[in-house]
C-alpha cells in the first residue's frame, strides 16, 4: 500500500475548502555566502504572516538531489508517485500545448527536417523553421494525411517542432524513435517492441510517407522524424484517490494539460495572476480543491534574474490576501522545483512550503523563507505527502484501523 | 523505480572531484547527560568551518533504530540500499581479509572446533586456539585439500576462524551452516536448498572429509565447522550508476573490499591518514570520487574510550586543510554509523554529516557536531541519498522529466 491507497481508502466528503498556491520554481540560492535567497530578499508580509500562523518546511520534489522537470515535479506536488506514474515526451510535449490525450491516443513529437536529393538529413531542425512559417504545414499535413481505421491530429508547437497523435483502440506506444540523431543519413523507419506497438509503427510509416509527398516542395521542411512515442500513463483522478472536485487555474497549457491528466476541471482562461484568483473567486462553491498556478517565479529564475524572480515573489505575496478573504480551510503555499536565479535553470534544492490551517499545529517561523523552513513543523519531506496533509486538516481523512 | 535507478538515467561526466571523507563511527553520545558527545568534545576548527560554509545533516544509516556493521554501512554511504544488496557472511568475511571474491565464487566462514573420541564436538573454537598455530593449519589445508572441478582456496583469518572459497561456475549458496551451534553433537552435514547448491553441498561435505583427516593429529584443530555460505551480490559499478571512476583509499582490507565490490579502484598502500591523503592527492586527475575510510574513530569508540575517540577526531579534523588545498567541488564528511564510547558499540544513531560545494544553499550551522546537525539544512535523511545530492552537487546529474 502506499499513500493513495490510504487516501482511497480513507477519505470523506464535507464542506470545506483546500487550496493549493504554486509559485513555479520558488525554491532559490543566496547569489553571495551568507546572503539572502530570492525568497528571504523578497519583501513578502502576507506570506510571513501566513508562516507564522501555519507550519513551514522543505519540500522535496522528488528525491534528495533529483532536479524534477515540469512534468513530475507537479505530479509529486499533486500526490502522484513521479517515479510510479511516468508521463512519456510525447504527451508531456501534446499536453504542454493544451491538447487532451485520450486513452486510446498515441502522442509523437515531431522535428520537421531538411532531406537532400538522396533522402538523407541534411538539417535536422529545418533550419529552425519560424512558427509562422512551420505552423500552416502541420495543419496542412493533419488535414490531408488519411489513414484508415485511425483518427488523426498533427498540432503545431513551435519552429520546427509539432506534435502528431494517432487515435484508435489497442494501440501501443513502445516504438523507437525515427530521429537518427545525425545529418548524412536517412529518418529511421518507425520499430515497435512488443505486438500492440506493431500496428503504431506501420501507421506511422504511413503517415511518414504520406506527409514527405505532401511536403515535397518545401525548401526546408520537406522531411520529419519522430521522438518519444507515449501514452497517458494509467492514472486515477483527484475524485477516486481524494475524493475531491478539483480544479486548476493556470496561465499556461502545460500546467493546464498536468492538471487535466489527473482529472481536474481546468476553468477559466485567466492572463495574469489576478484574473486567476478572479476565476478562484467564481469557482469556490463548485470545487472543493483548488490548484493555483504561477509561472513567472520559474521564469524569471530561468533567466538568472535573480531581482526580477525577487520581484514576482512579491508579485505573488500580494495576491495572498484575497485568497484569504474567501476564508479557505486548507492553504498551502509551495512550488514544484527550486529555480536559483544563480543556476539559471530546475535544482534539486528543496522547496520553502506551508500549510495554513485552523489546526496544523504551528511552528517557530515567523517568515518564509529557505533557512527559517529548516526549522519548521513539517521538516523535510516528499512533496507527495502533501495532500494527504491538506485533507487531514480539511477534516477529509478518516482514522487508519481501529 | 528506485534513486540508483535514477542516477543510472540522469547522470552525465564533467571535471568536477567529489570527496567523501568517512570517519568510521563518527557518532556519538553524551557519557553524563547534558555534556558533549565526542565530535562536540573535540577541538575541530577545520570541520567547523566546513560546517559553516556547508550544509549539515544527520544520516540515518539503514533505517532508524537500525545498527548497521560495517558492510550495510558503507553500501548506505555508497548509495546502494542496504535492504536490496545483501553481503552474505563468507563473502563478508572474505572481503575482510582482502580476499577479492569473483563471481563463480562461494565464501564460506569456517571454525576449526575440537573433536572428541565419538567424533562429537567438544569445542566450538578449538580452545580459541591462537592465530599463530592456527594460520599454518589453514595454509595446509588450502595445499593438501584437492577437489576435482573447482579451484580452492583457505584463508587464514584470526584464531580459530579461517575462510574456504570453492570456485567453479554455477555453484550455489543456499546451504544451511554446518555448526550446530552446541557441543556434544557431531558438526551436521552440509544441506543444500536448491538444485545449483546441491553440489556445492558435495564439494563442502568432500572438503570437510579431506580436512579431518589432514587434522586427525591435532590435538585442539581436529575438525571444523562452516557457516554463511554466501555469493558476491550481483552489485552494479560506481561507474554504471553513477558514471564516476571512484577510487577507494584505505588502510584496512574490510573497507577496500567492500569498496571493491561496488567497483571502486582500490589506490594505494596508505598506512596512516597523512598517507590516505598523500594517496588522493597523487589520484587526484585519474579519478572523480574518491572515498577516504578513517578507522580509528571507531576503534576507540568500540574500546569505550571517550577521550581517545575524541583524540581521533581531533587527527581526523587536522588533515581536512590537505583536502581543501586540491579544491574538491564537492567535500562530504560523515561517517557509516556512529560507536559511542558510552556503548562501546556500533550503534543506531544518525550520524552528524556535512556536504560543502559551490550551490549547496547553506544554513545557519556553525559548528559540526550531533546536536548542531539537528538544525541542519540537509535534515534528517537516509544514507543512500548522499550519493544523488554529492552528483547533484557536482553539476553531474541532467532534470528528471521535462
Amino acid at each position: 500500500m502506499d499513500t493513495q491507497d490510504l487516501t482511497r481508502l480513507l477519505h470523506v466528503k464535507n464542506d470545506s475548502k483546500i487550496v493549493m498556491l504554486v509559485a513555479d520554481g520558488l525554491g532559490g540560492l543566496p547569489v553571495e555566502p551568507g546572503g539572502p535567497t530570492e525568497l528571504e530578499a523578497a519583501n513578502t508580509p502576507n506570506l510571513d504572516a501566513l508562516a507564522k500562523q501555519g507550519i513551514s518546511g522543505l519540500s522535496i520534489p522528488i528525491k534528495p538531489g533529483i532536479t524534477p522537470g515540469s512534468g513530475p515535479g507537479h505530479l509529486g506536488l499533486f500526490g502522484y508517485d513521479p517515479l510510479k506514474f511516468m508521463i512519456g515526451r510525447g504527451v508531456l510535449e501534446a499536453t504542454g500545448i493544451g491538447f487532451h490525450v485520450g486513452p486510446d491516443d498515441v502522442a509523437i513529437r515531431c522535428n520537421f527536417c531538411t532531406l537532400d536529393a538522396s533522402g538523407n538529413i541534411a538539417d535536422r531542425r529545418a533550419g529552425r523553421i519560424p512558427t509562422e512559417a512551420s505552423a500552416p504545414l502541420a495543419k496542412m499535413l493533419g488535414e490531408n494525411v488519411k489513414i484508415p481505421g485511425i483518427e488523426l491530429f498533427v498540432e503545431p508547437v513551435k519552429e520546427h517542432r509539432f506534435v502528431v497523435v494517432f487515435r484508435a483502440e489497442g494501440l501501443g506506444a513502445a516504438v523507437d524513435d525515427t530521429d537518427p540523431q545525425k545529418t548524412g543519413v536517412p529518418p529511421l523507419a518507425p520499430v515497435a517492441h512488443d505486438d500492440a506497438s506493431q500496428r503504431t509503427a506501420k501507421i506511422a510509416q504511413e503517415f511518414y510517407n504520406q506527409a514527405v509527398k505532401l511536403l515535397a516542395q518545401e525548401p526546408k521542411a520537406n522531411g520529419l522524424t519522430m521522438r518519444g512515442f507515449a501514452k497517458k500513463p494509467d492514472i486515477p483522478t483527484y475524485e477516486e484517490v481524494y475524493g475531491v472536485r478539483a480544479a486548476a487555474i493556470a496561465v499556461y497549457p502545460m500546467y493546464k494539460g498536468l492538471a487535466k491528466l489527473v482529472g481536474m476541471d481546468v476553468i477559466g482562461e485567466p492572463g495574469t495572476l489576478e484574473e486567476e484568483i478572479d476565476v478562484l473567486a467564481q469557482a469556490w462553491d463548485s470545487h472543493d480543491f483548488f490548484f493555483v498556478h504561477f509561472k513567472y517565479t520559474d521564469s524569471r529564475g530561468e533567466d538568472g534574474n535573480f531581482e526580477a524572480k525577487v520581484k514576482m515573489i512579491e508579485e505573488f505575496d500580494a495576491i495572498v490576501p484575497r485568497v484569504m478573504t474567501l476564508k479557505p480551510d486548507v492553504l498551502i503555499v509551495t512550488g514544484d522545483h527550486s529555480t536559483p536565479a544563480a543556476l539559471a535553470n530546475h535544482s534539486w534544492h528543496p522547496v520553502p512550503t506551508l500549510l495554513a490551517a485552523k489546526n496544523c499545529r504551528t511552528d517557530a517561523c515567523t517568515t518564509f523563507g529557505e533557512t527559517a523552513a529548516i526549522g519548521g513543523g513539517l521538516g523535510q519531506f516528499e512533496a507527495i505527502h502533501l495532500m494527504p496533509l491538506a485533507l487531514a486538516n480539511a477534516g477529509r481523512l478518516e482514522k487508519f484501523g481501529a
